[in-house]
């Protein structure tokens, strides 16, 4: 099911500016008995997002009915929320008084099996780089090549994932998940004041680290730091947190902070 | 008008790549009496963008047979074309057989008055920076949120361009135009190996100053140097070339040089 500004349909004005530029912001939740989790959580961040390009943030009210008419039929999917600042004309300069676009999608759930949780999964270094842009670091925006040219890196079904690292070397985050190592009972998460994603995973784990008994900083994180980690592991809102059993020729075990740090993300209402 | 893969119609599938990730690329051009100049460059460029994406661009020969569809009826217009890896699912896996999506619209010529070539425009400094990715750099991709920043950040009409630097400070390009300055007898345009996008009429120009009695070179360019010019050139394939009278507090008046470029680009054929 795709609603656009409200209305089923399945298709969008071909001027609008989410297809000319890239100009808006999306984010992907997965629903589950008919309910978002932390959907407040999800609408702070589509609002911030928005109003970080200058674009207005639909009402959370008007979204969350919405949503609520996909998951009257789709109790179980995942749920994708686009908001474009809308259709314009030819050129950049947004229009004068620009009236955006919402769109809806609904998509089934993944396979993904609960094996997981025990195996780990695998993962692999990405050669595509970050580009280094403050202005747009941390947004959840429609321009995404660079997250579309490295998940093209490998097409391996084993391959959970692929780590990014900037243009200065920095490691950064998945193509489509946030990043944490564990060093000791420390959690370290990378720095994405220069690019990356901030989701909202990320925030909830820097929130509930201290009820995992740890504490949880956001630094800079080198290869040697992956590397020499006692964990690393992947978050994201469609499939949850997962632990790294094996990069490259580094081979990891489930440590008990990995278990904590679920049970204390489960116990976090929202 | 609208064509899209060939039909007429202005609405695009919602789950285009495009709209997604500005999974694509694009190409404006000016037609004039039924014709677009230097068709075959655009079509070139085109296919280089595309392949460094991994994108089929369609056949020169497919497009052109559209494009004439459209200048059948509207002789002298700004015409656009965009290709798109096309529909897919959620997730940024490219579709294992991708099917593009290629979109051709017309939009009215806009307003230029022809005493810019006798009076020049004015240009602004941008506050937006261009982020340094070395990967996408040069390809006229649909990832534009940078040049929308950039673009919002004055609504005078009577400032023309804004010029952008990158996030190392140099000088780069204009929002929609690229650059040249002339330093004695010769044009500089800036080395777009770092970001962004490297025009037709860019290419035009490197191949002819030398009718024109020129050397050309591509350098790395600064602010100083922008500062010392004796001309600062714009180009795109919309407005073609003009001349900066104005930029912050620095004045130029027309260069001899500048309309000799301008014999020159007339003069070539392709």
């Amino acid at each position: 099911v795709i609603l656009i500004n409200g209305k089923p349909n399945d298709r969008v004005d071909a001027l609008d500016r989410g297809l000319a530029y890239g100009d808006g912001v999306f984010r992907t939740m997965r629903a589950t008995r008919g309910q978002i989790p932390y959907w407040l959580r999800h609408h702070r961040k589509l609002a911030s997002d928005c109003a970080a390009l200058a674009i207005v943030c639909p009402a959370e009210d008007l979204l969350r009915a919405e949503l609520a008419e996909i998951l009257s039929t789709e109790s179980e999917c995942i749920l994708k929320v686009i908001i474009t600042r809308g259709a314009g004309g030819r050129g950049y300069a947004p229009p004068v008084k620009p009236s955006g676009t919402r769109i809806i999608a609904s998509f089934p759930l993944p396979k993904i099996s609960t094996q997981i949780d025990h195996d780990g999964v695998r993962a692999i270094w990405c050669q595509t780089r970050l580009a280094i842009q403050p202005r747009l670091a941390g947004i959840k925006h429609l321009n995404r090549l660079e997250n579309v040219l490295a998940r093209s890196e490998w097409s391996d079904p084993q391959i959970a994932e692929g780590l990014m690292l900037d243009t200065a070397g920095r490691v950064i985050e998945g193509t489509a998940s946030n990043l944490f190592i564990l060093e000791g009972e420390r959690l370290v998460t990378p720095d994405l004041r220069g690019c990356g994603v901030a989701g909202v995973q990320r925030e909830r784990i820097i929130e509930v680290a201290g009820r995992a008994g740890m504490v949880c900083s956001v630094e800079e994180v080198t290869r040697e730091r992956i590397c020499d980690a006692k964990q690393i592991l992947l978050v994201n809102s469609v499939v949850g947190l997962r632990w790294v059993s094996a990069l490259g020729d580094l081979r990891w075990q489930q440590s008990w902070q990995t278990a904590a740090i679920r049970q204390a993300l489960d116990d976090l209402a929202d």
